[in-house]
């Protein structure tokens, strides 16, 4: 049950209507591994940052049981950083700065001891390194689950097409399914994903939930309703870390199993949502996540 | 198990991206009505046309064995009209024309047979008129549902309320529940709205499902994804016509049959917005409707 994560580990600077997060920790990797490690204990992480890293958000990840000897330290350079500022209903947001630095050059070497990792997820990267990664592998994982952007669509496609066809899930929000895809039909999107390679599709819809496609089935879930949204910053890649943890943990890949990793996935990111960065997910007691998940199964129930 | 629905019979004329209707019929009881008779028999229908509505489409209205004895024909008049043209994503549409006519001078009377009728569904109109019909019934109806809009929040502020103090379920969109509560969040402003009389709280998300509020207890479903949508036209309606259908044929308004109601409106939604105007609605089998709900409910299931 062990999960490897390669993504982004950034510092981010957050503005919403409520307030001003200064520079935190932020990055895709961060929530993927923060969020599954409610799930599971085996977690590595492979990322890159810049001498700038503070050892104390190193210990954030250590305290959670992660692994961080794939998180390579460049001396003399900046870690990423990401600045953005959300509107008034939290669904737009301007980003204000993106300094690459550091991450202008990351090719991740995976530790010898990463490389037998039973569960894969792929952070949003360019298609090169991601497949990279998938070679580096000692043995296929039994799991590989991709994010990708639009970005990536526009610039590398045939990189992209490439590792799509490598992968068993891929995670994607709407507009992504529908750039992939060339169709408006969220059904006729995934349908046409499902031909290019991974076996599941899921689509995430933000505020109205996820989809989860494979074969002729399809699972839908809507979103948990909050009493009030701090900062969505990182709540695909808390889903995505909710999703893979589950996975990993029952270690069954049947769509039976990928439905309940949908609901966990939604429940982190319910949480995540709820405060500034990082702050709700490190806060959080195995007791808030069995009572959240009571509350959303009792929320999807019915009987005819 | 009687249905009253009061509310607009039109002529409705629409562009989308694929095509034109030219003039058809429309209108919120049109649909709720039709929709409805999919779900039970006793329809009565409270509208208001002028002299150049077609008899066909009265006999629409009679071959699905609704009662059009209190649909008012007014000589000299013309009927409600309707124009609008749909973008490119169905989600946002531009009203061309709207020619109100005889229904500037509606004031519903309802016949004798109608005041007895078990439940009421009061489609978007004046709060006044709204209110009016409620008065005129001999008993209290079992369950009493209103749809309302964003303009009468604008135009009749302590009407409105005055009117969703007397009803059981309201049901609104997004826009709707927050102009009306105040609060952005919906879980707020369904608990807010719920503070103001109705017993349950409907918000209808259009592609993204609906949400039921009534005390503590919530439920949420997605919509059904469908391969294309040709005209939106109605859907709402459609949704309140299967819910109010469901209701009136079981009988009970307990939350556990709210939830069931909630999927049967889901269902003829999804059904509506399949061709132009009411079409797919008129040539429905219950086969259809039994097939698709299986679908659904099979999309919205899961077991830990």
């Amino acid at each position: 049950m062990s999960l490897l994560v390669v993504g982004t580990v950034a510092f981010d600077e957050i503005e919403t209507p409520h307030g001003k997060s200064g520079r935190i920790l932020g990055g895709a990797a961060t929530y993927v591994g923060l969020a599954a490690s409610h799930m599971i204990r085996d977690i590595r992480l492979s990322a890159v940052v810049g001498e700038d890293f503070p050892n104390e958000y190193m210990r954030v990840f250590k305290e959670r049981g992660i692994d961080t000897s794939g998180i390579s330290v460049v001396s003399g350079e900046k870690t990423f950083y990401w600045s953005g500022r959300y509107h008034d209903n939290m669904n737009i947001r301007d980003t204000l700065l993106t300094e690459l630095n550091v991450l202008a050059g990351f090719k991740p070497v995976l530790p010898d001891a990463y490389r037998n990792s039973e569960y894969l997820m792929l952070g949003n990267l360019t298609p090169a390194i991601q497949r990279s990664v998938i070679q580096q592998m000692d043995t296929r994982p039994r799991l590989i689950c991709m994010d990708t952007m639009n970005f990536w669509m526009d610039t590398a496609w045939d990189d992209l097409l490439d590792v799509v066809s490598m992968v068993d899930v891929l995670a994607v929000n709407e507009e992504e399914a529908r750039e992939l895809s060339g169709e408006y039909s969220l059904l006729l999107a995934a349908r046409k994903i499902l031909t290019m390679g991974p076996e599941f599709v899921i689509v995430k819809r933000g505020e109205h939930g996820a989809m989860l496609f494979s074969g002729d089935e399809k699972f839908c879930v809507p979103a948990m309703p909050l009493e009030s949204v701090a900062d969505p910053t990182g709540a695909g890649d808390s889903f995505a870390g909710g999703f893979m943890g589950y996975i990993a943990r029952c270690g069954d890949t049947g769509f039976e199993s990928m439905k309940n990793a949908l609901i966990y996935g939604t429940v982190l990111a319910s949480f995540s949502v709820e405060k500034f960065g990082t702050e709700r997910l490190l806060e959080l007691s195995g007791k808030d996540i069995e009572e959240r998940l009571a509350e959303f199964v009792k929320m999807l129930s019915f009987s005819f």
